[in-house]
Protein backbone atom coordinates (compact mmCIF):
# COMPACT_ATOMS: atom_id res chain seq x y z
CA UNK A 1 0.00 0.00 0.00
CA UNK A 2 1.95 3.20 -1.34
CA UNK A 3 0.87 6.70 -1.25
CA UNK A 4 -2.47 7.90 -1.01
CA UNK A 5 -5.02 8.21 -4.23
CA UNK A 6 -4.94 11.67 -5.86
CA UNK A 7 -6.90 14.30 -3.69
CA UNK A 8 -7.03 11.80 -0.91
CA UNK A 9 -5.62 12.57 2.55
CA UNK A 10 -5.03 10.48 5.91
CA UNK A 11 -7.38 12.59 8.38
CA UNK A 12 -8.06 11.55 11.56
CA UNK A 13 -7.00 8.10 10.96
CA UNK A 14 -9.49 8.02 7.77
CA UNK A 15 -8.58 8.42 4.07
CA UNK A 16 -10.43 11.61 3.42
CA UNK A 17 -11.45 13.87 0.40
CA UNK A 18 -13.68 16.64 0.22
CA UNK A 19 -15.22 17.08 -3.75
CA UNK A 20 -16.77 20.56 -5.37
CA UNK A 21 -19.23 20.53 -7.85
CA UNK A 22 -21.38 23.35 -10.14
CA UNK A 23 -24.22 22.68 -8.11
CA UNK A 24 -26.46 20.37 -5.94
CA UNK A 25 -27.71 18.54 -8.53
CA UNK A 26 -24.30 18.15 -9.95
CA UNK A 27 -22.96 16.44 -6.26
CA UNK A 28 -26.30 14.68 -5.63
CA UNK A 29 -25.79 13.13 -9.14
CA UNK A 30 -21.90 12.21 -8.30
CA UNK A 31 -23.25 10.85 -4.68
CA UNK A 32 -25.69 8.16 -6.74
CA UNK A 33 -22.77 6.84 -8.74
CA UNK A 34 -21.02 6.55 -5.32
CA UNK A 35 -23.51 4.66 -4.01
CA UNK A 36 -23.88 2.15 -6.48
CA UNK A 37 -19.94 1.61 -6.60
CA UNK A 38 -20.34 1.36 -2.67
CA UNK A 39 -23.07 -1.29 -2.70
CA UNK A 40 -21.53 -3.67 -5.49
CA UNK A 41 -17.89 -3.41 -3.27
CA UNK A 42 -19.74 -3.79 -0.10
CA UNK A 43 -17.81 -1.24 1.67
CA UNK A 44 -19.27 2.14 2.77
CA UNK A 45 -18.21 5.23 3.29
CA UNK A 46 -19.16 8.07 6.06
CA UNK A 47 -20.26 10.89 4.11
CA UNK A 48 -21.61 14.22 4.03
CA UNK A 49 -23.13 17.00 1.87
CA UNK A 50 -23.84 20.99 1.83
CA UNK A 51 -24.90 22.29 -1.16
CA UNK A 52 -22.42 21.48 -4.13
CA UNK A 53 -19.70 20.09 -1.71
CA UNK A 54 -19.03 16.32 -0.67
CA UNK A 55 -17.25 15.11 1.86
CA UNK A 56 -15.98 11.65 1.80
CA UNK A 57 -14.10 9.12 4.48
CA UNK A 58 -12.85 5.71 4.42
CA UNK A 59 -11.79 3.04 6.65
CA UNK A 60 -12.56 -0.52 6.97
CA UNK A 61 -14.72 -1.07 10.21
CA UNK A 62 -14.42 -4.73 9.98
CA UNK A 63 -10.58 -4.25 10.21
CA UNK A 64 -11.25 -2.09 13.61
CA UNK A 65 -11.53 1.16 11.80
CA UNK A 66 -8.37 1.61 10.37
CA UNK A 67 -6.86 2.41 6.71
CA UNK A 68 -6.74 -0.88 4.44
CA UNK A 69 -5.79 -1.73 0.92
CA UNK A 70 -10.22 -1.89 0.47
CA UNK A 71 -9.94 1.79 1.39
CA UNK A 72 -7.32 2.49 -1.33
CA UNK A 73 -8.85 0.43 -3.80
CA UNK A 74 -12.73 2.43 -3.38
CA UNK A 75 -10.90 5.96 -3.10
CA UNK A 76 -9.24 5.07 -6.75
CA UNK A 77 -12.40 3.83 -8.19
CA UNK A 78 -14.45 6.85 -6.71
CA UNK A 79 -11.35 8.84 -8.68
CA UNK A 80 -12.84 7.40 -11.83
CA UNK A 81 -16.43 8.38 -11.48
CA UNK A 82 -14.88 11.71 -11.46
CA UNK A 83 -12.53 11.74 -14.03
CA UNK A 84 -15.53 9.70 -16.74
CA UNK A 85 -17.81 13.31 -15.85
CA UNK B 1 -41.29 28.17 -30.27
CA UNK B 2 -38.79 27.87 -33.22
CA UNK B 3 -37.12 24.49 -33.73
CA UNK B 4 -36.27 21.83 -31.59
CA UNK B 5 -33.09 21.79 -28.87
CA UNK B 6 -29.57 20.02 -30.08
CA UNK B 7 -30.56 16.04 -30.55
CA UNK B 8 -34.47 16.34 -29.92
CA UNK B 9 -36.28 15.36 -32.75
CA UNK B 10 -39.91 15.09 -32.88
CA UNK B 11 -41.00 10.94 -32.64
CA UNK B 12 -44.45 9.57 -32.52
CA UNK B 13 -45.98 13.12 -31.22
CA UNK B 14 -43.33 13.84 -28.57
CA UNK B 15 -39.91 15.11 -28.39
CA UNK B 16 -37.21 12.60 -28.33
CA UNK B 17 -33.70 12.02 -27.64
CA UNK B 18 -31.65 9.33 -26.83
CA UNK B 19 -28.62 9.79 -24.65
CA UNK B 20 -25.77 7.26 -24.69
CA UNK B 21 -23.04 6.76 -21.68
CA UNK B 22 -19.78 4.78 -20.63
CA UNK B 23 -21.96 2.62 -18.67
CA UNK B 24 -24.99 1.66 -16.41
CA UNK B 25 -23.30 3.56 -13.75
CA UNK B 26 -23.01 7.12 -15.32
CA UNK B 27 -26.04 6.30 -17.10
CA UNK B 28 -28.17 6.18 -13.52
CA UNK B 29 -26.37 9.01 -12.53
CA UNK B 30 -27.39 11.41 -15.35
CA UNK B 31 -30.86 10.36 -14.73
CA UNK B 32 -31.04 11.06 -10.88
CA UNK B 33 -29.68 14.51 -12.21
CA UNK B 34 -33.04 14.14 -14.20
CA UNK B 35 -35.02 13.37 -11.73
CA UNK B 36 -34.30 16.52 -9.54
CA UNK B 37 -34.97 18.29 -12.28
CA UNK B 38 -38.37 17.44 -13.28
CA UNK B 39 -39.46 17.47 -9.60
CA UNK B 40 -38.37 20.65 -9.65
CA UNK B 41 -40.23 21.68 -13.11
CA UNK B 42 -43.52 19.29 -11.92
CA UNK B 43 -43.40 18.27 -15.43
CA UNK B 44 -42.47 14.17 -15.71
CA UNK B 45 -40.74 12.52 -19.05
CA UNK B 46 -41.89 9.32 -20.04
CA UNK B 47 -38.38 7.59 -20.36
CA UNK B 48 -36.60 4.50 -20.16
CA UNK B 49 -32.84 2.66 -19.97
CA UNK B 50 -31.15 -0.36 -20.80
CA UNK B 51 -27.57 -0.52 -19.59
CA UNK B 52 -26.01 2.80 -20.83
CA UNK B 53 -28.64 4.26 -22.86
CA UNK B 54 -31.39 6.26 -21.62
CA UNK B 55 -34.22 7.48 -23.72
CA UNK B 56 -36.43 10.74 -23.17
CA UNK B 57 -39.78 11.68 -24.32
CA UNK B 58 -41.25 14.31 -23.71
CA UNK B 59 -45.01 15.93 -24.25
CA UNK B 60 -47.44 18.02 -21.96
CA UNK B 61 -50.66 15.36 -20.83
CA UNK B 62 -52.26 18.77 -19.93
CA UNK B 63 -52.41 20.08 -22.87
CA UNK B 64 -53.54 17.36 -24.50
CA UNK B 65 -50.35 15.57 -25.02
CA UNK B 66 -48.81 17.67 -27.43
CA UNK B 67 -45.23 19.08 -27.58
CA UNK B 68 -45.38 23.01 -25.64
CA UNK B 69 -42.96 25.11 -24.96
CA UNK B 70 -42.50 23.46 -21.56
CA UNK B 71 -41.32 20.45 -23.32
CA UNK B 72 -39.18 22.66 -25.05
CA UNK B 73 -37.70 24.18 -22.20
CA UNK B 74 -36.93 21.16 -20.30
CA UNK B 75 -35.13 19.59 -23.24
CA UNK B 76 -32.90 22.47 -22.96
CA UNK B 77 -32.16 22.15 -19.11
CA UNK B 78 -31.42 18.40 -20.25
CA UNK B 79 -29.50 19.43 -22.50
CA UNK B 80 -27.51 21.69 -19.83
CA UNK B 81 -26.78 18.79 -17.52
CA UNK B 82 -24.83 16.57 -19.85
CA UNK B 83 -22.90 19.57 -20.86
CA UNK B 84 -22.04 19.88 -17.37
CA UNK B 85 -20.67 16.31 -17.27
CA UNK C 1 -36.94 -23.10 -12.29
CA UNK C 2 -40.23 -23.09 -10.59
CA UNK C 3 -43.41 -20.45 -11.48
CA UNK C 4 -42.48 -16.75 -11.82
CA UNK C 5 -42.25 -14.66 -8.57
CA UNK C 6 -45.25 -13.28 -7.34
CA UNK C 7 -46.30 -10.12 -9.64
CA UNK C 8 -43.73 -11.39 -12.36
CA UNK C 9 -45.09 -12.85 -15.76
CA UNK C 10 -43.68 -13.82 -18.81
CA UNK C 11 -44.09 -10.99 -21.50
CA UNK C 12 -42.44 -11.29 -24.85
CA UNK C 13 -39.79 -13.28 -23.54
CA UNK C 14 -38.53 -11.34 -20.82
CA UNK C 15 -40.11 -11.44 -16.98
CA UNK C 16 -42.05 -8.91 -16.74
CA UNK C 17 -44.02 -6.86 -13.41
CA UNK C 18 -45.22 -3.26 -13.55
CA UNK C 19 -45.09 -1.12 -10.21
CA UNK C 20 -46.85 1.64 -9.37
CA UNK C 21 -46.24 4.18 -6.61
CA UNK C 22 -47.71 7.15 -4.87
CA UNK C 23 -46.53 9.77 -7.15
CA UNK C 24 -42.63 9.91 -8.96
CA UNK C 25 -40.58 10.95 -6.20
CA UNK C 26 -41.55 7.14 -4.28
CA UNK C 27 -41.30 5.62 -7.54
CA UNK C 28 -37.58 6.98 -8.50
CA UNK C 29 -36.93 6.13 -4.93
CA UNK C 30 -37.57 2.43 -5.94
CA UNK C 31 -35.68 2.92 -8.86
CA UNK C 32 -32.73 4.28 -6.88
CA UNK C 33 -32.30 0.99 -4.56
CA UNK C 34 -33.30 -1.03 -7.46
CA UNK C 35 -30.02 0.71 -9.47
CA UNK C 36 -28.12 -0.24 -6.72
CA UNK C 37 -29.04 -4.05 -6.61
CA UNK C 38 -28.63 -4.29 -10.03
CA UNK C 39 -25.04 -3.09 -9.98
CA UNK C 40 -24.50 -5.44 -7.44
CA UNK C 41 -25.25 -8.19 -9.23
CA UNK C 42 -24.15 -6.77 -12.81
CA UNK C 43 -27.09 -7.75 -14.21
CA UNK C 44 -29.15 -4.83 -15.69
CA UNK C 45 -33.07 -4.68 -16.58
CA UNK C 46 -34.87 -2.91 -19.48
CA UNK C 47 -36.88 -0.73 -17.49
CA UNK C 48 -39.44 2.54 -17.99
CA UNK C 49 -41.09 4.86 -15.79
CA UNK C 50 -43.89 7.47 -16.77
CA UNK C 51 -44.67 9.51 -13.23
CA UNK C 52 -45.62 6.79 -10.50
CA UNK C 53 -44.99 3.78 -12.66
CA UNK C 54 -42.08 1.66 -13.74
CA UNK C 55 -41.79 -1.03 -15.90
CA UNK C 56 -39.31 -3.72 -15.68
CA UNK C 57 -38.11 -6.28 -17.89
CA UNK C 58 -35.78 -8.96 -17.29
CA UNK C 59 -33.69 -11.21 -19.48
CA UNK C 60 -30.27 -13.10 -20.06
CA UNK C 61 -28.82 -11.42 -22.81
CA UNK C 62 -25.67 -12.91 -22.24
CA UNK C 63 -27.62 -15.98 -22.63
CA UNK C 64 -29.10 -15.41 -26.14
CA UNK C 65 -31.95 -13.51 -24.46
CA UNK C 66 -33.75 -15.77 -22.68
CA UNK C 67 -34.91 -15.68 -19.03
CA UNK C 68 -32.63 -17.71 -16.64
CA UNK C 69 -32.60 -18.39 -12.65
CA UNK C 70 -30.52 -15.19 -12.71
CA UNK C 71 -33.66 -12.95 -13.74
CA UNK C 72 -35.05 -14.79 -11.12
CA UNK C 73 -33.30 -14.34 -8.50
CA UNK C 74 -33.25 -10.33 -9.06
CA UNK C 75 -36.72 -10.33 -9.46
CA UNK C 76 -37.26 -12.09 -5.87
CA UNK C 77 -34.76 -9.40 -4.55
CA UNK C 78 -36.86 -6.32 -6.27
CA UNK C 79 -39.89 -7.77 -4.47
CA UNK C 80 -37.82 -7.34 -1.06
CA UNK C 81 -37.67 -4.15 -1.86
CA UNK C 82 -40.82 -2.78 -2.54
CA UNK C 83 -42.12 -4.90 0.87
CA UNK C 84 -39.06 -3.46 2.89
CA UNK C 85 -40.64 -0.05 2.03
CA UNK D 1 -43.96 28.73 14.38
CA UNK D 2 -45.33 26.36 17.44
CA UNK D 3 -43.01 23.38 18.42
CA UNK D 4 -40.30 21.23 16.57
CA UNK D 5 -42.41 18.74 13.59
CA UNK D 6 -42.20 15.23 15.11
CA UNK D 7 -38.57 13.73 16.10
CA UNK D 8 -36.58 16.88 14.89
CA UNK D 9 -34.60 19.30 17.82
CA UNK D 10 -32.78 21.93 18.08
CA UNK D 11 -29.08 20.84 18.00
CA UNK D 12 -26.36 23.30 17.93
CA UNK D 13 -28.45 25.98 16.57
CA UNK D 14 -30.04 23.81 13.79
CA UNK D 15 -33.53 21.95 13.35
CA UNK D 16 -31.99 18.26 13.67
CA UNK D 17 -33.07 14.49 13.12
CA UNK D 18 -31.51 11.05 12.81
CA UNK D 19 -33.36 8.51 10.85
CA UNK D 20 -32.16 4.84 10.63
CA UNK D 21 -32.89 2.16 8.10
CA UNK D 22 -33.04 -1.44 7.40
CA UNK D 23 -29.53 -1.04 5.43
CA UNK D 24 -27.95 1.52 3.27
CA UNK D 25 -29.86 0.83 0.18
CA UNK D 26 -32.87 1.85 1.97
CA UNK D 27 -30.72 4.61 3.55
CA UNK D 28 -30.21 5.89 0.01
CA UNK D 29 -33.17 5.19 -1.04
CA UNK D 30 -34.71 7.90 1.21
CA UNK D 31 -31.59 10.17 0.72
CA UNK D 32 -32.99 10.32 -3.20
CA UNK D 33 -36.71 11.57 -2.13
CA UNK D 34 -35.13 13.99 -0.15
CA UNK D 35 -32.71 15.11 -2.72
CA UNK D 36 -35.68 15.92 -5.24
CA UNK D 37 -37.91 17.71 -2.57
CA UNK D 38 -35.09 19.83 -1.52
CA UNK D 39 -34.11 20.74 -5.44
CA UNK D 40 -37.96 21.50 -5.49
CA UNK D 41 -37.93 23.69 -2.50
CA UNK D 42 -34.70 25.71 -3.84
CA UNK D 43 -34.08 24.76 -0.10
CA UNK D 44 -30.86 22.40 0.81
CA UNK D 45 -29.71 20.21 4.14
CA UNK D 46 -26.62 19.66 5.57
CA UNK D 47 -26.61 15.80 5.89
CA UNK D 48 -24.53 12.79 6.10
CA UNK D 49 -24.95 9.11 6.17
CA UNK D 50 -23.10 6.17 7.44
CA UNK D 51 -24.72 2.48 6.40
CA UNK D 52 -27.79 2.36 7.63
CA UNK D 53 -28.11 6.18 9.23
CA UNK D 54 -29.10 9.49 8.07
CA UNK D 55 -28.45 12.74 9.57
CA UNK D 56 -30.00 16.10 8.51
CA UNK D 57 -29.74 19.82 9.44
CA UNK D 58 -31.50 22.26 8.80
CA UNK D 59 -31.16 25.87 8.54
CA UNK D 60 -31.82 29.01 6.93
CA UNK D 61 -28.32 30.51 5.22
CA UNK D 62 -29.86 33.00 3.80
CA UNK D 63 -31.19 34.14 7.15
CA UNK D 64 -28.03 34.35 8.53
CA UNK D 65 -27.90 31.08 9.51
CA UNK D 66 -30.89 30.22 11.90
CA UNK D 67 -34.17 28.02 11.51
CA UNK D 68 -36.97 29.49 10.08
CA UNK D 69 -40.80 28.59 8.94
CA UNK D 70 -38.83 27.38 5.67
CA UNK D 71 -36.92 24.57 8.05
CA UNK D 72 -40.36 23.64 9.49
CA UNK D 73 -41.92 23.38 6.38
CA UNK D 74 -39.19 20.75 5.04
CA UNK D 75 -38.85 19.21 7.99
CA UNK D 76 -42.55 17.95 8.03
CA UNK D 77 -42.35 17.28 4.22
CA UNK D 78 -39.24 15.06 5.27
CA UNK D 79 -41.08 13.12 7.24
CA UNK D 80 -44.06 12.58 4.82
CA UNK D 81 -41.71 11.14 2.43
CA UNK D 82 -40.92 8.22 5.52
CA UNK D 83 -44.40 7.64 6.27
CA UNK D 84 -45.16 7.13 2.43
CA UNK D 85 -42.08 4.27 2.74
Amino acid sequence: MSGAPEGWHHVDGALYREFEFKDFSEAFGFMTMVAMLVERHGHHPDWSNSWNKVRISLRSHDAGGVVTQRDHDLAYEINSILRSD
